[in-house]
């Protein structure tokens, strides 16, 4: 028989499910739309209708525990609650529906944590114990590992760099408050600064071109040399590697993995952030912390995040 | 037979040392020079000549291991590094010194880091598996506690609240960078703050009549309802608490625990404190930090955080 793990991405759109194995390899996947099931009991029975059904084809398959990865999913209390970008309000207990209707052992964690733990088991940061692992993408999230143990605090919300003030009575935040680091270094964020620098200025730039620039054209036009959007690039790196200067006096991590939407800019985005965090760095931890990629694949990194959560279910 | 652990602190100008018994109870302590000793070794000779002396007037006593607190100490290495104020420049390899000398299990740690685990232990932090300790003296020291362990990093130097850039380009701090919150809420960072507020303001205060006010006579000021002196303390609160606020978005704690000169000032410089911090907190975390004075003897806080260290070998 062959032994594997379940992990479940939920994502306000979709649901990305995969069966793994002990060494991360990601051997089925599929993914089902979130939104439609207005009862969260409805769907759980449809994740697993469709996994009974397509993990089916598969001979001598036993799964032997289940990690769930989602935005606002508490460890502790295995709750998934108020998450903006969801149909479900309120707070739905994930962890207990699913457990019940799959009769497995589950665990569940906010996206950012799940994707600090894949790394840490299958990722760039297996050879790493106190690390940071940061998502830049429509948000900021992160998870932060100390000692080899995600910090998860005491009510199990810890890691919201996202909304470590970077800039004191800076941009509006969604959260409520001014200058949160996601207002300037998610890719909504860079969007911000692309308009603000556009209108500042009356630099040329190929930016001009478009009526809504994204981060992606962003990096074409940095690519192209672009002299406005490389002092862009150069601004965000500033602003991500001052912030981080100050979060790694409080962890010291041996490194800070990036993963999402900017940092697959490269050198754009990695250049002035390890310049300006060392620049920023009290000088005991300048020089000793590596920038990292992401190593996992991007489409199964989620996956294979929820599935380390209960790597030891194999073990 | 009486098991026992010994708890040293070393300070720059003195070292206290004292026995501990299960329930952190000091048992007898006395204080020596720490200075007078250009080798570290004779100084080890010294703590162990003048242990046996004071201790030998006990019957029945088993010292089962040491804890010691000291600056710029590691835990991972045992050194004592660089310390600004001590007279060894360089590396003292101290855990292996007092090891060799009295052939007991040694642990050390910074004093910040001592102090949180005293804290927990012993004292204010008893119940609380994840709070932060503030030490708001000459500097501003911290110790992390998440999930019931020190967050010591991947080198052993995690936790250097207060090289936390509260002000961006603001003060100059002693460790060659602008704006660290030690600048403005150590007890000489507020005498810095009154220095500025006496200069910039032509107000009438009770501060006017000192040539070198200091944090003392602030605080006599603020009792004596002097204007000057309030806003003076609202101003240091205000620092503090945003920036707090910020460090409660990454490791998210229940509570946090003061210890140290300024703390002594009480609600003076708390209500403003956690004004502040929950102004600036995420919502996620607000209502939910307590702010707590340590609970353990001032003459004795160090020697317990000390002895904390190594509590376990008398379970």
């Amino acid at each position: 028989m062959n032994h594997l793990l379940l992990g479940i991405d939920i994502g306000g759109t979709n649901t990305a499910l995969g069966i793994v194995d002990g060494e991360g390899h990601v051997l089925d996947s599929f993914s089902v739309p979130t939104r439609g099931f207005p009862d969260p009991k409805e769907y759980v029975e449809m994740l697993h209708h469709e996994v009974s059904r397509r993990f089916s084809i598969h001979e001598n398959i036993v799964l032997k525990a289940i990690g769930i990865g989602a935005p606002s999913t508490n460890f502790y209390t295995g709750v998934l609650a108020h998450a903006p970008n969801m149909e479900w309000k309120g707070e739905v207990p994930i962890r207990d529906l699913v457990e019940a209707k799959f009769r497995l052992p589950v665990v569940v964690t906010n996206d950012a944590n799940a994707a600090a733990m894949g790394e840490m088991k299958y990722g760039a940061a297996q050879a790493y114990k106190d690390f940071i692992m940061l998502t830049l993408g429509t948000g900021v999230g992160s998870g932060i590992v100390s000692n080899g143990q995600v910090v998860y605090g005491h009510d199990g919300f810890a890691g919201e760099l996202g909304h470590v003030i970077a800039v004191r009575d800076g941009r509006s935040c969604g959260c409520g408050r001014r200058g949160c680091l996601e207002t300037y270094t998610s890719a909504t964020g860079v969007v911000r600064t692309i308009h603000e620098m556009l209108s500042n200025s009356v630099q040329p730039s190929l930016l001009r071109q478009f009526n809504a620039p994204t981060s992606k054209d962003l990096y074409d036009a940095a690519v192209a040399k672009d002299k406005l959007a490389l002092d862009i690039f150069e601004f965000t790196g500033r602003i991500l590697g001052q912030t981080l200067a100050d979060i790694c006096a409080i962890t010291s991590p041996e490194a800070i993995v990036f993963f999402g939407g900017l940092s697959r800019a490269g050198d754009y985005i990695f250049q002035p952030t390890q310049f300006y965090l060392e620049q920023n760095l009290l000088n005991l931890y300048q020089g000793k912390i590596k920038l990292l990629h992401s190593t996992l694949p991007e489409n199964d990194a989620a996956i294979l995040g929820a599935a380390s959560l209960v790597s030891e279910y194999l073990s």
